[in-house]
């Protein structure tokens, strides 16, 4: 039976704010949910009917009718199971390898996406700017189809963290070279700017070399790709390299 | 002012069957509606607030208020102007360069991503399925910021199609030649299949090479990348190449 007390939890962990306080977030679906039980992450609750087959000690898990599902979940179509998780805390990866840097991220499908992307390519770490949208929120958590468990993100000042780096610091913009002739370093830093705005002025300094992907179609309206299909395109360049 | 017929019209022109039958489809806000009026695209009737700047024939256009704006948008915030323009009659483009085939392709958003690729690397013909996601669905034509008025997108029995095919037919398949080994011809198809099943069984038989992006990933458990990210990095290897 769902309590009152916890579909206001549940509720709650729809914001951000509450998520914080609360150092909980939560995510649907059979398949989701498993990856992150058979992840690190620590399970707080399952909220499941009875279809789902729940093999978490009975303390762990709560039988619900689906009605209750309906009231907790924000998908169209709930199925079977709503777990809600234990934030980790963020923790500081060693910095070799490529780090994406990520500079005020706003749509949560972007995010997600792109945290996808990197489990993908072997991306151990993201570092975000501090407005770029929470990755618990559970859009993006649910964008991330479990990747989010092997990924590792951290929210910075982006300014003071790559004022600290050695690393060359590439960063995706309209006049950079052309990333396919650029000879591409592995122990470095890729920043992605904003949807509409592109990188941060306070940010530009910081950046030792701008790159682009060339435009192929001969007319000049297309003004950008999306920001998830870039960092689709420049993650295959720097690992194929 | 907004008659209850073009009500009703707009508000059908949400389904495929009568974009079918009307041979009309719309869009919504000014960057996206300004591309189109720019193209070779024919207006049917443009329905704006007063803040628009409209340059149209005073017959092409319809000042309505922001409460019928509303009325006839799909969007959360209408932005002062939905243009309903014809449908043009698919033409088939002449089979050279790259041309990219979409077998069951069902999310609206992937689709338009897709069309906004293909605009960015110059291809210039998409074949789709014939259950593939209709392109002039309002959420397909939002998705590609005006590149639909750039790409040619025609609707086939891609077993016919293929089967007619003398150029080399290149598919994205989990068990396929590592796309960053492989010496990919311009002149050629790339196939690429459904979100959830991948190639249809029936056009397995007519592909002539199996390429895959690798996973650089250590763990196992990253499915698959979606469809509109892995055409991003395939059509940027098509094109560096």
């Amino acid at each position: 039976m769902l309590s009152k007390s916890q579909l206001k939890l549940i509720t709650s962990l729809r914001q951000k704010k509450y998520r914080n306080n609360q150092k909980l977030f939560f995510v649907e679906g059979i398949k989701v949910v498993n990856e992150l039980l058979n992840s690190s992450f620590e399970v707080h609750k399952v909220f499941c009917t009875n279809d789902f087959e729940c093999i978490l000690p009975s303390d762990d898990f709560e039988i619900i009718s689906e009605v209750d599902l309906k009231k907790i979940s924000l998908l169209k179509s709930p199925n079977q199971v709503l777990g809600v998780f234990k934030i980790p805390s963020a923790k500081k990866e060693e910095n070799n390898g490529l780090t994406l840097v990520l500079d005020t991220i706003n749509d949560p499908g972007n995010l997600g996406t792109i945290i996808r992307l990197c489990d993908w390519f072997g991306i151990k770490e993201i570092v975000c700017s501090q407005d770029t949208v929470d990755c618990y929120n559970p859009k993006v958590v649910q964008a991330t189809m479990g990747s989010i468990t092997r990924v590792s993100i951290r929210y910075t000042n982006l300014h003071a963290f790559l004022k600290s780096e050695e690393r060359p610091i590439y960063a995706a913009m309209m006049d950079g070279k052309n990333v396919y002739k650029t000879s591409l370093k592995n122990n470095s830093i890729l920043v992605m700017g904003n949807e509409a705005n592109g990188i941060s002025k306070e940010i530009l300094e910081l950046i030792t070399d701008k790159i682009t992907i060339p435009k192929f179609g001969q007319l000049q309206q297309t003004e950008s790709l999306n920001v998830a299909t870039a960092t689709a395109i420049l993650l295959s360049e720097f690992c194929r390299a």
